[in-house]
């Protein structure tokens, strides 16, 4: 690990194990991430599957944001309910079934721009079927991959998808890629970066050549969104920013001090010998791990215990001999490996600015997986 | 991996990811596990922070169970308020500043049977602390490491603090253990068992010894509960059983008919060769791993098939050239590597018989990890 995450302060008297946020650190990451968007010419538009709340959401729109990205309908159903105007489904989303009937309602409300990915004409032709005698344009942006090889097509083939979309009435806005090889360590940002500015010129190019055009570029996981992507992108959608967390500040993408998350947890075991457990398991931090960190989550202020072993409602937190550990009782702070599954754990959330309480704030759209 | 999980019939017309639980096969693992424990002469306790559903415990309990087991608190809560009524919180529970109502609480509800578990002296004073002035007896069960390493005090220690739990005016029930090794593999789940045996005889020879008894001894992982453990264990607290999945197949503690849990997830992206993308991902199916496992769960119906790499919402599905896969929109039914944190993502699931649903379930317990 390049760094160790610093983590907020805790308050006092939590009910343990609690998702703890602190908004100072929120508001300086959402200042801090705008600033150095807007400076090279684009737009944000933050992935909000990291925190899922409508209200960090409006904060991040009130700090400079232009609209922001879910991953899943029921993410863009619960942050339009909230008050969100300008959504973007950056996911390959397949209606049928129930879902015909959602994504019609989302493409047909008044008050709000939604656009949704498609990576194939198999995909335009299933979202001509589920969008068909609707009073309402889809609005579609195409996924290109740029050699992460998860989703999107290959982007020469953008031309035919993108006039197989028109063909289908659709507005095409774009582009758009996920370079998710940013967290693999070592050169893996500057790489994943170069990779995706590649995948959407070549992808630009094609539609341009088929008399199309492409004004959306939108590109970026937080680690290539943050310090890498400008022109010819036009929007980058971070997440994890935001929030930060230990994988965040291994791979230098978050500063130490960026992390406004904690999962406070409670010692309740030194029985066996080297080591200590806290009530954080599994199903409290996950079990989200890299090749680059040592745990499953980092404690601060105890740098040398390793959170080794999770099970669902334990974490053993291993120590080198004569290492300064917690006492049995004591309350750690926790910072998860992964802010984004480590949230959607939780119903809600302690906000928190310096240490003290301002709120209990609903983790609005967890679960919503689909 | 010795043998392939079978995965229940999936109704039509799911909204993916769908969490599925075949209540036949619920019903099949209650009454085959419950006879196999009677016939070894011990009670069923089971772990309900598998399924967290107050109907599916109280199944367990109409099926032969004469008391449930509990992770924590929240679930304690959960399961008296459903009407469960002999609950054993089987965790070195720390209660201090909210959790002191809390288990008072519980420990004064007249229509409730409530015992926690404590692995220190330590843990004694703070129980006796968080006790004090109360009208209720709390009772007690002292938990012994049976060399799993996680919590559990060394067997020999157990008489020390059962005069202490007696002194603070407990209630002294007996003894627990939870041999986790073994889901190591190989031959771990005889050696755990025997550990916990041992452990539990060298506890209670000391109890004995020091003028005390402990009319329960408790021990057991799903693995080490259903075909090892016997007399003098009089309880055992298995929690898998009941729903099965693909890592308790593995290890061969339940057979592959055995899985009543599967995960319905959509195929949304075949644009990158050698795999299919699933909108099951890390959020849908968690990243529970083991080394004897090949992927992030298991597709019966496609076996060649290995979900190699998981995000918040996508499943990468790799497969070798020229094997069977599934069609772009096709829905497969996912067994997942680990139910326990896969169940406790989800807010309801879908109850069926043989392919139909008979009803939606709330997943009580939900979130209720501390």
């Amino acid at each position: 690990m390049t760094d160790l995450p610093l983590a907020p302060t805790l308050p006092p008297d939590l009910d343990t194990p609690a998702l703890v946020i602190d908004l100072d650190v929120v508001e300086r990451n959402a200042r801090r991430v705008a600033s150095a968007v807007s400076e090279r010419g684009i737009k944000l538009r933050p992935h909000v599957k990291t925190h899922k709340s409508v209200a960090l959401a409006k904060l991040q729109m009130e700090h400079g944001a232009t609209g922001i990205t879910v991953g899943t309908l029921g993410e863009a159903e619960v942050m339009a309910d909230g008050g969100l105007t300008d959504v973007f489904l950056a996911y390959p989303v397949w209606a049928e079934g129930p879902k015909v009937a959602r994504l019609r309602a989302l493409a047909e409300r008044p008050d709000l721009l939604f656009a949704v990915g498609t990576d194939s004409l198999a995909g335009v032709a299933q979202l001509a079927r589920a969008m068909s005698g609707s009073s309402a344009r889809l609005r579609v942006l195409i996924e290109v991959d740029p050699h992460y090889g998860r989703t999107g097509a290959a982007p020469d083939v953008a031309a035919e998808i993108g006039r197989a979309a028109e063909s289908a009435g659709f507005e095409l806005l774009g582009l758009f890629s996920h370079g998710g090889h940013a967290y693999a360590g070592g050169d893996s940002i500057a790489r994943a970066a170069r990779d995706e500015l590649e995948a959407l010129a070549i992808g630009e190019e094609a539609l341009v050549a088929a008399g199309m055009a492409a004004p959306v570029l939108s590109a970026g996981s937080s680690p290539t969104a943050l310090g890498v992507l400008a022109a010819p992108v036009t929007e980058v959608r971070p997440g994890t920013y935001l929030i930060g967390d230990a994988m965040q500040v291994a791979l230098g993408a978050t500063p130490p001090d960026g992390v406004a998350i904690a999962i406070a947890a409670t010692v309740v075991s030194t029985a066996v010998d080297g080591q200590v457990v806290i009530n954080a398991g599994a199903k409290s931090l996950t079990k989200d791990m890299a090749p680059y960190m040592k745990g499953y989550g980092v404690i601060p202020a105890y740098p040398d215990g390793v959170i080794e072993r999770v099970s669902d409602y334990h974490g053993q937190v291993r120590f080198p001999p004569g290492a300064p550990r917690p006492a049995l009782g004591e309350v750690v702070a926790v910072v998860p490996n992964h802010a984004c599954p480590t949230i959607d754990l939780y119903d809600s959330f302690v906000a928190t600015r310096s240490g003290s309480v301002v709120g209990r704030w609903p983790v609005d759209a967890r679960g919503r997986s689909g």
